[in-house]
């Protein structure tokens, strides 16, 4: 540094202290989800709401915007950090406590009544309770938006410099191709062959380690285990996967390992020296979700990766009635018609997302009423997926995401989506026999591009700034649609 | 309450977040023994310090002498909250910050430097470390004691109310018996066989597992891995226990398992209203020992319960040289002249405790200097086991303790042996058929009776005061070496 730049070092140093509390946060909700014993649960909720609390405290704390108000950016690093810093602080105050408060208590409470709605089939259950979160969102939105749109102001928490104008356009342009391909694949005479058989959970396990240590998952920081909805957590030098088993589907196991897998070697790939730093994760929901689609989809549903894989299951497996790698690539990316987005294809997966999409921003801008969102949900799912919802816990009771508040999140699953299909054709341009490697289980030199291209970076870029740099062309729909009509045409014989 | 108490209820609020916190902070510990990555030690250590930091802010507010000036205690569990929370703020504000940053920082750098020198056995270089330790040590009892005796005001970190004075007095009753005891059992003719044998990792678990669950561990609010050193965490409704396997010594996985088994059992039987209250943990090391000892050794070592363990045993190894029960309790209870504290008998164990008592008690009153603490230590050695020190890290490189600055934690290990004797004899008197449930793998009415004596008191009564309330008598240590005088002449036919 250049400059005699005190405010920025204590400020640095103070955030960096809130980034290792954060860091303790993220691995108390791993813990939750993974170790805790059942009866823990009402005291662990207490230990979070006092971590949260000092979280809050620090990062409201007004000696933030005396620092930010005397501190320079000798350097691009430096100007990222108080990017990042001015950002959370002014999320963080503009919203009043009492405001946050009630939508901490609301959602908390709120994921409950949704959970026993959905077991039940009982839209009504749900509706006040959804009502009301929206109706506290909409109140955060109006602090946050200051005159702007709400369900920007939402989606910016998720992906900043995302608009749902943009998103909304990418998406129109997607949607009447994928619900093409849908008709054509599921109307192909020749379909896939099933993977039928019971594949035991150990044996599932072992062969999710392997998969993760072919795509280069550092096991000295990182650990996998079993949790009932797979995710991953933590930044820097520790960050965790989960998986599950379903005994007689082991691609549940399989590709969310390697999905997971995609998000942990983003924080793992991050330059070290912005460990614990606002640079030091993932930039963006977007972001983060273009690199576990590349690897789950991309590389890991591809053809030359999954004849590595049937050769794998034949030895650990008994006879699961595929008789070779190409019926076993067609068994992997087989195209159903399901009610439930966690189980979607590649074709349905992103139909699913842009239904949510229209619906929530109806809903946050007041042109939708929660009392008709289960008739929009059907009629839009009818339309779209040529098949009737037949109950609510498969339709608009299915995900968890608006009980707890999250509008403006659901689009970035797409948007990661469209980035991997743009990343893809980077990575196959510039590493031209990554197939090779592929077909041997060594996704390595996949990683390696990735990690140089773009995980190195973590919060130096904007979004799309940081995948248009490692694709050298700016992002679009394109790539990704080109690519699911080739492969799954191929695939359907079409 | 009968007065309008607002201060009462501003402290405890504040104290609330403060414990919910410090399971936090502890929950971290354990994750770090048994799940962290290793690769993510560095990072760790930031985080376990801005947690750290977060504590000893808050420990240290300002408002609590306020609170504390103006509340009223209305009953007795009030009373015992104003008590501790008093005696903490006091011990927190009386040592400055730049003195408790200091010692933080040296006995972190001390443990990796005792760790080096106990591999190496080299004194030399771990004693400049020690040194600065005691002088620091010696600097921070200044500050508490105001005048008083600087050891007792160390030991009153561990055993609050306990004297150097009153324990010398008592351990210097204990010394000849244990030194005549040991002498006349390792002269026996008649010496126990020992156990011979290979014992599977994940059989040794499986027992460990059924061990707990014959002690009451409640699995809905615990859980038991495996660490390096076994050790018990957490309090109110996650108080988790860790053990380790030795495949030639099942003993090792099985009495750590009981012991930490004690430990966790305290945590969990405290009264639920005082979780996360200064009532809601064990209140004291001399009384938490007590209960691991009672339940490791009166309890799991007694001729009743091994014999339940010799049936299970049989039925999960393979041969191990042991014809029936009663040469298996002569296997569990076999005394052996060594040289490591943790792995000693109960005829050894106390002897060790008691050299480093007077060894410590001496380097912090400043009658010993550090430069001769070998050769006392190893003369003391001499005379109390009849052996010769072959190398420190058989001897005062072995423990840990004094690394990390842990002076007047030692004698705690040997009160909660002398506490777990006077138990004993409570509880044999109170509940006359215990042996009878023990010889059935059934430790139920046992835990029972010490959860509604002893430990759902929590924190409300003192340490000594609990003891006396459960047995009914003053605590000494007569009942402890009465039990193991009989208890080994019988072993020993002598």
């Amino acid at each position: 540094m250049t400059v005699n730049n005190t405010a920025y070092a204590d400020l640095m140093a103070f955030q960096r202290e809130t980034e290792a509390l954060g860091q303790v946060a993220g691995r108390l909700g791993w813990d939750q989800e993974t170790m805790m014993p059942r009866g823990a649960a009402e005291q662990r909720s207490e230990e979070m709401s006092a971590m949260e609390g000092v979280l809050h405290t620090r990062r409201t704390d007004p000696r933030i915007a005396d620092w930010l108000a005397q501190a320079e950016a000798v350097d691009a690093v430096a100007a990222a950090n108080l990017r990042h810093i001015t950002r959370s602080y002014q999320r963080a105050t503009k919203v009043p406590g009492a405001l946050a408060q009630a939508l901490a208590r609301v959602t908390s409470r709120a994921q409950g009544i949704w959970a026993e709605a959905r077991a039940r089939d009982d839209v009504a259950a749900f509706l006040p309770t959804l009502a009301e979160v929206i109706r506290l969102r909409r109140e955060e939105a109006q602090c946050l938006a200051q005159g702007g749109d709400l369900y920007d102001a939402l989606i910016d928490d998720y992906e900043p410099g995302a608009t749902a104008e943009t998103l909304g356009r990418m998406f129109d342009a997607m949607r009447p191709r994928l619900v093409a391909l849908r008709s054509a694949v599921l109307g192909a005479s020749h379909q896939p062959a099933k993977l039928e058989g019971h594949f035991g959970q150990e044996a599932q396990m072992r062969m999710a380690r392997d998969l993760a240590s072919a795509f280069a998952y550092d096991w000295e920081r990182g650990r996998l285990d079993l949790a009932v909805h797979p995710f991953s957590s933590g930044s820097g030098d520790d960050a965790r996967i989960t998986t599950r088993v379903v005994e007689s589907d082991p691609f549940n196991c399989f590709y969310s390992t390697i999905h997971e897998v995609g998000h942990a070697c983003y924080e793992l790939g991050i330059d070290p020296d912005y460990r614990l730093t606002p640079l030091g994760a993932g930039v963006s929901m977007g972001v983060h979700e273009s690199q576990s689609r590349i690897y789950e989809n991309q590389l890991g549903r591809g053809r030359a990766f999954t004849g590595w894989m049937f050769d794998q299951m034949k030895g650990r497996f008994d006879g699961f009635g595929i008789p070779d790698a190409d019926a076993f690539y067609g068994a992997v990316n087989r195209v159903q018609s399901g009610f439930i987005r966690t189980e979607a294809d590649e074709v349905h997966y992103n139909l699913h997302v842009m239904l949510r999409f229209d619906l929530e921003r109806a809903l946050i801008r007041g042109d939708l009423a929660v009392g008709d969102l289960e008739a929009a949900w059907n009629d839009r799912f009818a339309a779209d997926f040529g098949v009737t919802v037949d109950r609510p816990s498969q339709g608009m009771l299915q995900d968890v995401h608006w009980s707890v508040g999250l509008f403006g999140y659901f689009p970035t699953y797409t948007l990661g989506n469209v980035y991997a299909g743009c990343l893809n054709v980077a990575l196959r341009k510039a590493v031209p026999d990554v197939d090779d490697h592929l077909a041997r289980g060594d996704a390595r030199p996949a990683t390696a591009w990735l990690r140089e291209n773009l995980q190195r970076h973590g919060g130096l870029y904007k979004p799309r700034e940081v995948v248009a740099l490692a694709c050298g062309f700016e992002p679009s729909e394109g790539p990704l649609l080109d690519y699911l009509e080739a492969k799954f045409k191929a695939i359907y014989r079409l």
